[in-house]
């Protein structure tokens, strides 16, 4: 293993992230515009950093080459790398490495990653092997990995004897974990079992006992249209409010709860932005009937859910 | 959609197509010497076709570029095109379209293709709306896909809903199925419901009652290791002898169903060519104990099965 040793490793990531919406033009190209847009706005409301191509994003919809121009685009833009955690886990450890490797040389606060995902019923050992091989493979000690638990849709969990593995053999490296397993429990077994790793929520729906747990704060989908709802709980936990900041933020993730999340979340920025095209996900997925993304947008400002301020 | 009309389309595949195991180097990269060899055998022992880049290829653990460089290897070395079907299908469209485009100009008889498989539960019409993407994509009459169905591991199942759909959509496009289901109910039916479609059992386990209902030959991972066993049940069908090749095809498979199939194989290809690298998967595979490998070889050389006949 060869370790660069070129820049000082980049801090923990701490706060809101949010997997970025990524919006596509009428032929399904990016459109990086708005995207930049996006990414802008969320960082100016409420996002402590940008969880960039992760589900939310359709990321496993998108080719390599588009996420390294993608990254690169961030980067020639000004977006700080160092408020920037990209998706970078693929099912093929050279792709993965390939992204990862990018990320890591443009100075990314860390690279959140799911495992190789296409065989199914992998050993611990497999599951082991392969996050080290990509570790081996970057070879740079600034590389930060923040393990992407999403059994639903990856099918490979990440079982806590694993994480324990990892971060015993590779301390620096593997500080934390998004947990989009939907499951509470498993969420405050890993924030109890494993103190000063970050484990972060994959949704608000329970962020305050996370936070009360020593969780750093939450990478979740519906930050892309509530940052600063989610923000606030994250900043106000041991205030008096911080019951009701969780309630309300609770509240506008429970929109989302029976719709199909990215679709949904889409159609509510095409109507914020005034924007049709902002609807479009590409297949395998479709984009939510506009008369369901009305009510939906049109309920979220009953909430208090703005998305029209100081659009950048 | 562009259509490129430069050359004849190909004939529809037919017989024993073998998804080609893919040997590593210590260092995990591919041994592209042994990959050649292998598929040289295989064509000379049996095989019509090489479903390169397959599951049993550990395929989705190859990066987009080593497919690439590998497909043109191939054709560079003299491999003849019109006995490929490479696997072309990823998660993203784009990285679906580049290798298609590639396997296309290239002449290959087809493509065998998964759907894409991160996101699960997934509609028909996105199902659908994702492969008449990659057709319009790609853009060449030429194209021939042969859809991969294989639930188990991909998560998404090819509903015959959607089958009919694409086949009334793409007529001369959409035209076969490997079905790695397992479940010979799901392949009889497919071979009653679409008559002419091109339904290739994705193991020689039902061989004969397939051929039987006008399958065209079988794609089928034991193909590496006994080619010549399956191909005397495609060549017999209509013998005296079909039966009897038929239980003889199966006792071999059965020796892999109760074993890690990819490792497994593996192993029989290192003590065949008394090549210890064989044994090699890439995680999250690992490879099947020496012991084990052994004792597996052993028995199939009982069986009749030798895999050191003209090994070129």
């Amino acid at each position: 293993m060869s370790v660069v040793e070129s820049a000082s490793p980049p801090p923990r990531a701490r706060g809101l992230y949010v997997p970025v919406l990524t919006p596509f033009l009428p032929d399904l190209s990016v459109d990086e515009s708005r995207f930049l847009d996006h990414c802008r706005w969320l960082l100016d409301h409420g996002a402590d950093g940008l969880a960039v191509f992760g589900t939310t994003s359709e990321a496993n919809s998108l080719g390599i080459e588009e996420k390294l121009d993608l990254l690169a685009l961030l980067i020639e833009a000004g977006i700080p790398p160092e408020r920037l955690m990209p998706g970078t886990g693929t099912c093929a450890i050279p792709d993965t490495v390939r992204l990862t490797r990018a990320a890591v040389s443009d100075g990314c606060a860390g690279v959140l990653m799911l495992p190789p995902f296409y065989y199914k019923g992998i050993s611990d050992d497999g599951l082991f092997a392969s996050i080290d091989a990509v570790i081996q493979g970057v070879g740079d000690s600034r590389l930060r990995i923040y393990l992407y638990h999403f059994p639903h849709l990856s099918q490979v969990p990440i079982p806590a004897a694993v994480i324990g593995r990892l971060i015993e053999a590779h301390p620096e490296t593997v500080v934390g974990l998004k947990d989009s397993s939907g499951n509470w429990d498993n969420t405050r077994a890993l924030l109890e079992h494993f103190p000063g790793f970050s484990v972060f929520p994959g949704s608000e729906a329970h962020l305050l006992d996370a936070l009360r747990l020593g969780a750093p704060g939450c990478i979740t989908a519906t930050g892309n249209v509530n940052p600063m709802g989610i923000k606030a709980v994250i900043d106000g936990w041991k205030s008096p409010e911080a019951e009701a900041l969780q309630t309300r933020a609770g509240q506008v993730r429970a929109l989302f709860s029976d719709r199909p999340l990215i679709p949904a979340l889409k159609a509510v920025m095409a109507m914020a932005r005034d924007a049709p095209t902002w609807r479009l996900p590409r297949p395998p997925l479709l984009a939510m009937d506009e008369t369901d993304g009305a009510v939906l947008a049109a309920t979220l400002r009953e909430l208090g859910v703005d998305l029209n301020d100081a659009v950048t």
